[in-house]
């Protein structure tokens, strides 16, 4: 058995929270108030047997791990005329930090 | 010195919270958003002596475990009739995870 | 690298949280519901490379540590003109609670 703090973006956190329902993965969320590095995270905890740690891995980084996005910069509406201009840019998004963490011994009332 | 991670029903909270108080236990409570498995639950951190650890135990144990509960179904509002023939039913309620923790070194400032 | 939980009073959490962006340490906040028995705290996690522990333990302590602070007692609206009696007292504000915890290993996706 391992311990499981696995911190993703709040944009990450509903995908995470189905696919580790679907591998039938227990998880309590933590809520941040506003991480400063890292603003509008989650914090998943997940106890985890180690014969299920690479499958869970997987998941969180499936779930969340760093990628580029295509997005439309907002339109400036000072010059609408200049619509035509905008292209969607390419930024990065998604990203986890994962600690697994040995425990001494688990319980369950 | 361990850290305990306990993770209890909302329901449960209070009760454990009080019981620590009563045994002169320091907790800290980390609220959960909507943890999707177990909606409502609150995680306690709470930093130990080995020597306490049994008693902690028994009284996360004693707050907050699985146990059945009595409750009356509530009453079906388009047969208003038929409320003579509402039994109260048993429900499971409560649970607990516990998370023992090993740590390196502990502070207070 | 090892997981830093340290638990410090509200007020003294954006101090520490500045001093940690000066560092360039990265940190997830977490909110608490009213920690019983420390109402109104903030608990950090950190994830930190062993050779800047010291320094990280440094900046906790230095942002939170239990302190004496003067404060002006609220003036007793019932007898207003006893305001020239009132003098500033020492209080205790502050305190921080930090455990180190050993991790089996760390990913960043
Ligand atoms: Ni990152
Ligand atoms: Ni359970
Ligand atoms: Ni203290």
């Amino acid at each position: 058995m391992k311990l499981i703090v696995a911190i993703v973006q709040d944009k990450d956190s509903t995908r995470l929270s189905n696919s580790l329902i679907d591998a039938d993965i227990r998880a309590t969320k933590l809520s941040t108030t506003g991480g400063f590095l890292r603003a509008g995270n989650t914090t998943f905890l997940i106890g985890i047997d180690e014969a299920r740690l690479d499958e869970t891995l997987e998941i969180i980084k499936k779930s969340s791990q760093k990628r580029e996005q295509f997005m439309t910069p907002p339109i400036n509406l000072d010059s609408p005329m200049e619509v035509t201009h905008t292209y969607p840019i390419e930024v990065q998004v998604g990203g986890a930090t994962v600690f697994i963490l040995p425990i001494d011994s688990f319980y369950h009332f």
